[in-house]
């Protein structure tokens, strides 16, 4: 397939999924800061861990000398009913920007979850069923991760225990539907089936809840319930470990049209998406060799990366969780009300905060969130994609950068990640078409108030 | 690609997209009934449809010679963006079923409109700009039809206006978000924005509407403004002959893995679905060769082939359109409120209804809905996507003749079309999963009330 007749989706054959998951500590010759016990602040051994989480993925979570650990054939057979996922040639888009630059992205949102999240769910799934467990609880904000995980234990047969952020479950009726049909029971966070929930409405009845006050929920119902683990969709090392796929896959089809992304752009919330796709080309820049400049981007209403500290922190709201070192706008800060879609953690992936502190990930920018629905309209019109808002942060980046190449007659290879659709998120672009959505900063006041709660750790 | 190896997805390159639409009718040796001028119930000619449609797709209407219509450049490369659309193996379902059959879908859900509609907008649209027009009217029920039509008239920068059925606008009120987020003016129907709605809204100003309305209002607007021509995404010939690609790519498929189906299952609501997936294979029976059994499927519901008349009758509620030779339950039928879905047209498409007929469709079957959704969930969890209600009926059949293959043990290859997602008809879900779901098929009083508003003619 030579450089000049590139079809507008480049797939890869079955065959090619990667066989082994692309561990990055193991090139990171940073420090490895681990993560710490929140009584004794000491770091967490495998021991302390396992009650939590799956004793398969607590080595995941723990190892940094693997490069590779090889995916089970479970999990591969999963992964062909969805991937390889396409890259594409934004060709349309080029032509309405009228730029030199080429534009790919990755897209993940073509299966039913309508994310990349369903690459770690099933991974989790599998080791969860492996270990004999009945089942695992977990959270979900905007519900993407939520609704991978229905699929995936769906699929194997677990049980699944989703609390859900009340208010996302209230404006979201369709999401919990999605995630009992593939047999999940997911219940409004803050809810009064556990003694953290009980205490949350107690000081505040009326709570909308967050997805710290659900994370807390939910490790309460899996360190309190026979055959119950926890997991979790973004932030932790095994996370980001599944997530490389996506980025393997990527690398693997630029081979095979001969090109090599100059700029790779991603979303960050808690990390995973951007992770996943940036960290098979990290690679090079890790080992020295010549690699892209990496552009994440993050919210202006939740800007953990920008206007965050480097500290350890809870990642949790009810701050019952190991203590990770990342960056962090403190675990009771919360975004604006108005703010659409996911991108709500108040930390970032402890692997990522260290490779941007190291100077690894090139810039982070944050952008409001007006700014991404116009970006994500115009691609919709001219991709025929709608785009979750979280996806659209990196459209409205390569667009700008795109438009950047026409100034200066660039022709560079922009790759960015389309992580998921905008099925169901329709609420905020009815907001957008409307005028009625609103950008919402956080004022320095609002962020001194979140950073009192950092502790106070080293 | 040897057999016995195949892969879960089969993809044809983007080279291999269909460079012309088969069109069934150069095939059909039987009579092919003209469609009639409502008011003098003489053979429609060109000059007489001009007025409602593109001049180009009243050729393709009237054209019942040549066997194969080139695919202009401009809708081969949109094709590019979502298609070819993948043939999946569905090795999970067949595990789940324990069946020695191999079962077949062709997904046609995986662009952002969601169905097959997308084959048949992007080409109305491409002829309506060709024309050098300003816009084009249309109506939708569930949205589909107008969510892809959105798609493709933003993609050519056309005006769109959409008649939504008011019930569905009310129920779906994010289906009309897309369609705006594409730039369609969508307007429920009844409205007060045509003569023939404010005579619906004198009449019942409490109506919910119907695609026969819709239809009325869409038509008015195109004939009573300049630059504006009407489009419709079932039914036609036209329509059935841009989504032959679906059948034409389906069996190319087959080719690369050296196999062919014994049996071909698709829902019928309009015929587009159908007409598209089984074409390409009816063109093998009706040349007298062999060729596989075909199953239509229907809504216990809204029973036009199992339980309707082969009569003329109109399109439309408002009893304004041309009169075509078909199956129906009379332009006054309405399915039950408590229908969920699409499937809902009262008539069904003269090229389908003509095969049927004439025996080269095998089978009708009609189910009712909630053995509809129980095959839906079924599916999902095994295969990983959430179906579209419509295609659950083909689901629904492909599991009832897999089951009996498993009770006969024969190898038999079945192909069902999976239309559409589920994404937009979670609602239908909600109440399924809630047990609220009920059926309501049409006493044999309902249909004859239905039966009496068909003209006579012959």
């Amino acid at each position: 397939m030579a450089n000049g007749n590139i079809p507008y989706k480049i797939y890869l054959s079955e065959e090619e999924i990667p066989r082994a998951w692309y561990n990055i500590r193991a090139d990171m010759k940073t420090d490895h800061r681990p993560i710490l016990h929140p009584g004794t602040l000491q770091p967490m051994t495998a021991e302390e861990l396992e009650p939590v989480f799956c004793t398969e993925l607590v080595k995941q979570e723990l190892n940094d000398k693997d490069r590779y650990i090889e995916i089970p054939k479970p999990i591969r057979d999963f992964y062909k009913m969805y991937r390889p996922s396409p890259l594409v040639r934004a060709y349309c888009l080029e032509r309405a920007l009228d730029t030199p630059a080429k534009i790919y992205y990755k897209y993940e949102g073509g299966n039913t979850s309508g994310s990349h999240k369903l690459n770690s769910a099933i991974a989790q799934a599998y080791y969860a069923k492996e270990q004999g467990l009945k089942g695992v609880t977990t959270e979900t904000g905007a519900g993407q991760w939520g609704t991978a995980l229905s699929m995936a234990c769906g699929y194997f047969g677990l049980d699944l225990k989703v609390f859900m952020v009340k208010i996302s479950a209230q404006q979201k009726p369709y999401r919990k539907t999605v995630m009992e049909t593939f047999g999940a029971k997911v219940t409004p966070s803050p809810s009064d089936t556990t003694n953290i929930g009980r205490k949350m409405l107690e000081e505040d009845p009326n709570s909308g809840g967050s997805l710290g006050s659900a994370i807390s929920e939910a490790v309460e119902v899996a360190v309190t319930s026979d055959g119950y683990k926890y997991v979790l969709g973004s932030v932790l090392n095994m996370v980001l470990l599944h997530q490389s796929v996506i980025g393997q896959e990527s690398k693997a089809a630029f081979e095979k049209i001969d090109d090599y992304p100059d700029l790779i752009i991603g979303c960050a919330g808690g990390g995973s998406n951007l992770s996943g796709l940036m960290s098979a080309f990290m690679a090079d820049k890790l080992a020295g060799k010549t690699a892209p400049y990496f552009i994440a981007v993050e919210p202006a209403s939740c800007p953990s990366m920008t206007r965050g500290k480097f500290a350890y922190d809870f990642c949790d709201t009810g701050m019952t969780t190991p203590l990770a070192k990342m960056y962090t706008l403190g675990a009771t800060f919360r975004p604006s009300s108005n703010h659409a879609g996911g991108l709500r953690f108040h930390g970032m992936a402890p692997i990522l905060s260290q490779l941007y502190h190291d100077g690894f990930i090139d810039e982070v920018r944050a952008i409001e969130q007006t700014e991404v629905f116009k970006a994500a309209t115009l691609f919709a019109r001219h991709e025929g994609t709608l785009p979750a808002p979280e996806a659209a942060h990196a459209i409205k980046v390569a667009i700008d950068e795109a438009l950047k190449c026409k100034q200066t007659g660039e022709k560079k290879t922009i790759l960015f990640g389309l992580s998921g659709t905008g099925y169901f998120d329709l609420g905020a672009y009815m907001q957008y078409n409307e005028g009625t959505m609103t950008d919402q900063i956080p004022t320095d006041e609002d962020l001194r108030r979140g950073f009192e709660a950092i502790p106070k750790v080293e």
